[in-house]
């Protein structure tokens, strides 16, 4: 694992940038949660950018990134969350 | 700028993670601009995941991580002209 030689405050910046796109993402996945409304979501989209995280937190692993591994691993939670409801509600029987 | 000793394979894997979240963030972002409806967005969490990108893409640049600085810069673009015109719609005079 290569670990770059990253100053504190760069790896601060980092950590902000990670805390402020994973802050973001939250409110929306919980939403979809409460509701189980995820009708608005698409499955295409939603697979490739849960696939995506999961790739960049591999990558972070890989690179020694610490911002990458947190904000894409705690972003997966409600990600994968959400994808498994996705796939649940095209797998029920329609009414 | 410190640029991190990473293999071309683990570089490849960064760009790949770039290229699927940056691909899921497209559609949503053109169909708000095509619909010019930007009430099913939260002005907060919309500014939150904006400023979180433009800092994923200076981090990306100071810590000279390619995919990061790529993903970012291009995923800023339609996110910065979504939120302007969230910002717009909401100085609008109500009708």
């Amino acid at each position: 694992m290569a670990v770059p030689l990253v100053s504190p405050a760069v790896r601060g910046l980092g950590y902000l940038a990670a805390l402020l796109t994973t802050l973001s993402f939250f409110p929306q996945a919980l939403k979809t949660l409460r509701s189980g409304d995820t009708s608005a979501i698409s499955l295409r989209m939603y697979g490739l950018f849960t696939a995506g995280i999961a790739l960049w937190a591999i990558y972070g692993f890989y690179t020694g990134d610490g911002p990458l591994i947190v904000a894409n691993l705690v972003t997966l939670v409600p990600a994968g969350i959400v994808l498994e409801r996705k796939l649940q509600s095209l797998r029920a029987p329609r009414r």
